[in-house]
């Protein structure tokens, strides 16, 4: 942007749904994304659920040509499935792990198992490199249901974290572009949260021109792919990937047009994910005074968002204490029968009891089940452990924020 | 700041050793750096290994007349042990827990469970706050045989976390401070990726003053506590705990005066913790021209460390994919026992064979034994899984910033 004071940036993001042997038609939506983007030339182009590695090398081979710079995250089991392709160079990353993220018995969910992360690629843009772009790929935990959503305090905390990594790190550059599947509706307190205590600004409210789902929905009942009882309450679809962004200084950054995929991939009879892709066109420009750090919202409404948010944790403190206490609880009762056995066992040795109280097979099933209940009740209160240790942790900074937020003149 | 453009900062770091039921006269040696802090009245308090939020606790009662600003970093099953007290507000914290940390199974070693982590306070000094700090309190993992030190990558990952989390984030503020037991000695090579990739500065080596214990040592064999078999190798102990800082724009800072105790606590006869604390005098001024940001070694220099320590970190990931492969290997072969176990069990229902083949007994204290190597196998091969991916994810990072280093002009 050196010289040029004006920079008109294309990006594409979109949640890839590349489970290997479990997405449908895996292999030929991903040779499908790679020949869009390869035909369509984006600049930026950050992706969500690219969960092997060797997706990621297909499409970095497809793409090296248009997209000369690329970075795969990498974190948890399985991955963190985020990905970027650029035609600016990568200066530098770094990754955020979520310190919350799901269970790891909710085997069904899965989501603890991919190390969900937000990635923080440094991109330089224009000649001579004169600006600076943090472009984070980034994807919140799932919502499995709206109504009773065990998830929300983690995904709370996720929000948190995230919008606590961007603002501490973004000063290192002149723009930051967030794009995802965060998994929340744009009135939800965790976007309200994120952009209010960020100053990310959403480019589909910002855009001079929209082009595509009502709405601008990204899961909507129109694609082959979504699961359609899930969406009964809203026929439209739901909105839950986001391009957000916010020039830090001597930058203005504004969203001249923003489209989605409409249920199928442009020219094809089937859409290149389950969730639509987003499209958008950002104009960056210089200007000479360097513009202020602001909140996103007023000061009065981010201390309402704070509030409930701090709310929503506690009540996830809640139940993580009792489901603490509980498998503490079990724990205990496993070590009593063990030991219970162990007595009685001893007291059979010593000749104390007359005979064989018990039958062999039974007294040693039940001191297996009980090792087994032991061992199994101990892991679960040390994951309990961290979520209350983790909640508490995201709470008190909830209530620090509030009060520099009250305390501010 | 603004108004008078020096500021002499004084800083206390300490590792206090604060393990409930283990450490040796916790309680007394708690109160004594709580009586000690409030009399010597520092700035800025960065402690660590206080494991307990009750002695947290009752510290921060002792010292809140004259450190009104503190915080505890909450992470892991146990805590970070971090905390810091200040004099100056507290205006933001952020908490970065490494992505590696030892393993879970080396329970007699025990850094899995506390979530090593770089903990965040900005904290904002002077009339006005001119200026702000970063002033993180660190811990990194321990190295438990010099010989054989099975955790130098794990070691060399948090190092090189710790670098580029100080990197991306430092830009917030105008001085970084970072204080804490690094756990390794000045010439290792993490120590020297941490220096040479952040820019910051060792507050030992750039002393005017020096004061304590030879060679600035901070684990020595005249501490009552220290463990002499460990330090027979050292006649003079080693130097882990640290104070390393740097200014980020528009101020200088440089170290006055370096002091450490000398294996007794001022006036007392047993000392603070099995560490000496480490306190320093700086002094920190506004300059005109904004500094420009530079690396902390020669370039040459660092490409050679950051080779180094790519090649340590190659090593480690080596011996994680072989942890990897033979849990794995484990976990097939249970899986197999099970199977043939379950196929002859239904060949005795079915009346295949004559009669009972097997004494029920020892048949399913077998079948247990195959459970508990299967869950634990896959366990393990798990958690190899995110080591490998997180030593490859490091190794990339490392390839990356040599590559930058190399292209520069």
């Amino acid at each position: 942007m050196e010289g040029d004071p004006t920079l008109r940036l294309r990006i594409f993001d979109l949640n890839c749904w590349a489970i290997r042997y479990l997405s449908k038609r895996r292999q030929e939506r991903v040779q499908l994304i790679g020949d869009t983007l390869h035909r369509e030339g984006f600049d930026l182009v950050l992706l969500q659920e690219v969960w092997s590695e060797q997706d990621y090398s297909d499409l970095k081979a497809r793409l090296g040509s248009c997209y000369p710079f690329s970075h795969y995250f990498r974190s948890g089991v399985i991955g963190s499935g985020l990905c970027v392709f650029s035609r600016f160079p990568i200066l530098d990353t770094l990754l955020y792990q979520y310190s919350l993220n799901g269970y790891p018995y909710m085997l069904q969910h899965g989501d603890w198992f991919c190390g969900k992360s937000v990635g923080l690629p440094l991109i330089g843009t224009g000649a001579g490199m004169g600006s600076q772009m943090l472009c984070p790929p980034c994807q919140l935990h799932a919502e499995y249901s709206r109504e009773k959503d065990a998830y929300l305090p983690h995904r709370l905390v996720q929000a948190w974290e995230l919008a606590q990594f961007i603002r501490h790190t973004s000063k290192a550059a002149d723009v930051v572009l967030l794009g995802g599947d965060l998994n929340m509706h744009p009135e939800d307190v965790g976007i309200r949260l994120l952009r209010g205590w960020t100053g990310l600004r959403d480019a589909f409210a910002e855009a001079t021109r929209f082009e595509g789902c009502e709405d601008g929905c990204t899961l909507i009942p129109n694609n082959c792919f979504t699961v359609k009882s899930e969406l009964l309450p809203f026929p439209l679809g739901i909105r839950i990937d986001y391009i957000l962004y916010k020039a830090v200084s001597r930058f203005t950054v504004k969203c001249e047009e923003l489209k989605t995929t409409t249920g199928t991939a442009p020219g094809m009879d089937f859409p290149f994910s389950d969730h639509e892709a987003v499209m958008a066109t950002l104009r960056i420009q210089r200007q000479d005074k360097a513009a202020g750090a602001n909140l996103g919202t007023t000061e009065p409404a981010l201390v309402d968002v704070v509030t409930e948010a701090r709310a929503e944790v506690a009540v996830g403190l809640r139940a993580a204490q009792r489901q603490r206490y509980s498998s503490g609880r079990m724990a205990v009762l496993a070590l009593l029968l063990l030991l219970l056995q162990a007595a009685a066992a001893l007291g059979t040795l010593a000749g104390l009891a007359a005979g064989q109280p018990f039958p062999k097979l039974s007294f040693s099933l039940l001191a297996f089940l009980a090792i087994g209940v032991l061992l199994l009740a101990t892991g679960l209160h040390l994951f309990h452990s961290i979520e209350v240790k983790m909640l508490q942790g995201t709470e008190e900074q909830l209530r620090m924020a509030l009060r520099a937020l009250q305390e501010r003149p």
